[in-house]
């Protein structure tokens, strides 16, 4: 079985929305990569660090979906990475109220042992050097995929160039894809983000969909519409989750299994939204996800016969 | 072969957009319903009203694209209805600068002899009493779609509500659709839309497709992702019209045939935003409208096993 290596965030967040708020609760981009990608049960390793205030009871409910956590490291006297962020009545637009790096600030990724020859590389959203580390430390990965947003594009704009000349997959929401860009238009975006070196770039559009962009293929996977969305919060990492964790079960990284990979991370994240946190993710059983693929097909695929 | 009806503007719009502006062209709701529809060979007529003003040379476009014209009432004394709009830079949002009504305010709507007995009706966008007058004259339609704006909710609520009651589809696009519903998840205001008598509902987004909703099902088109959106006007109309235009040809009212119905009106609907106003339609080839369908199923379908 091949293997995934995901480096992001393990975090504490704290959720206000419409419908409610929350204490200090697990989340962290990579996080809801490896909750995503576990649906898969693929052979996953989070590489991230926390502080001795982080629970063993997350730590090992993570290990629990078959996430390797040992290059999950633990500063005993330090603190883990705690957000603070509050939802506009759109659930589009958030404020973040704290950003708290503390052991972050100093992290030092280290790619375990048996997982140096991975051949699928998630870049959570993280300092472009982190990614960079973590990269240079890999073997041969097949694939390496990138998800940035637009805090780095502001601070750190020439590692996050770096790392993009390295990736093969950029995973961006439409905002910092223009951001990143210049270019208003989606797909001029996506072909100057492919100039800087990545072969796919997958734009994220929330409620809106997914569009997936490779030399001159398109593809378009609308988001579930959805009665009620709880918690946008992690739904972007879950996509990324979704993504590489059924292009590592898979083993094909042409652009037509890509599309089923787009899929696959789209239908996860429309469980992410259903509840605070990754709630919804942990407690999620197989019989669901598979109706949910279902429901999904149902509701993008139709039989128009063609001259 | 079944007969459409169409009600609707027959206008002059003058745009302007970032890309640039025009004087007076030709314009209005039934005139893009009926080029879109013209391109399924369907028997269509236009029921309106224009003023001396108007060019027998757009009268006789109209007819050479098949569409019968004898229920376009000409006031020789008159002037066609006018509209001007001013988009802005992000193309999603427009400003009205001038509405002048002109014939239009006295139209007492006549539907052709020979096509009282047609099975689709399309109510395009106009005041809704006149959408009532013409259901009023048809015999037994199968088929009734109504499109209507925010203008007609804040100022003729209560036809609206009559009219509304008496179609089967409903297509309006998002923001309107909260707004006659109250409701801001668009799952919900479909539900409730649907409350007021249609069983079917149209949820336009613009760049983000279209929602379609019966019953418990749902479908979602993506639109076709652009370079460039030149002018948006009539985009919606000429959704409407695709989407007639393809029920009316087949003749088949189910919600899996309206799924193809939603595709087609999308694919027409992507052509018509390339240049200002309608011209792009005006000059469309069979061949152009049969790639773009195909590039529509590229762009959507996917071949994700499912266990």
């Amino acid at each position: 079985m091949s293997k995934l290596v995901i480096v992001g965030t393990v975090a504490f967040d704290a959720i206000e929305t419409p419908f409610g708020k929350t204490d200090k609760i697990l989340g962290g981009a990579a996080t809801y990569i490896g909750l995503a990608a576990s649906k898969f049960g693929v052979n996953s390793a989070i590489v991230s660090v926390v502080g001795g205030d982080f629970p063993k009871s997350d730590i090992d409910m993570l290990r629990s979906k078959g996430i390797d956590v040992s290059g999950l490291e633990v500063i005993p006297d330090g603190k883990t990475f705690f957000w603070s962020g509050k939802y506009r009545n759109d659930m589009n637009t958030r404020d973040t109220l704290v950003t708290d790096l503390n052991v972050l600030a100093d992290f030092n990724p280290k790619v375990p042992e048996e997982y140096l020859d991975a051949e699928v590389v998630m870049l959570g959203n993280l300092h472009p050097q982190i990614q960079i580390d973590v990269i240079n430390q890999m073997k041969a990965p097949k694939l390496v995929v990138l998800d940035t947003m637009n805090f780095w594009m502001e601070n750190t704009m020439d590692d996050l160039q770096k790392i993009i000349s390295r990736v093969d997959v950029v995973t961006i929401n439409d905002e910092e894809a223009r951001q990143l860009s210049g270019e208003y238009s989606l797909v001029k975006a996506a072909q100057k983000i492919m100039e800087m070196g990545p072969k796919y770039v997958v734009i994220k559009k929330g409620e809106h969909g997914a569009l997936l962009f490779g030399n001159d293929d398109v593809f378009y996977a609308p988001a579930m519409p959805l009665r009620e969305v709880f918690d946008p919060t992690g739904a972007g990492d879950t996509f990324a989750g979704g993504f590489t964790g059924y292009l590592t079960k898979t083993r094909n990284y042409s652009f037509s299994n890509m599309k089923n990979a787009v899929v696959s991370g789209s239908a996860l994240a429309s469980f992410c939204v259903e509840k605070f946190g990754p709630e919804r993710l942990i407690n999620l059983s197989e019989k669901e996800m598979r109706q949910r693929m279902h429901q999904f097909k149902s509701l993008t695929q139709f039989e128009i016969k063609l001259t």
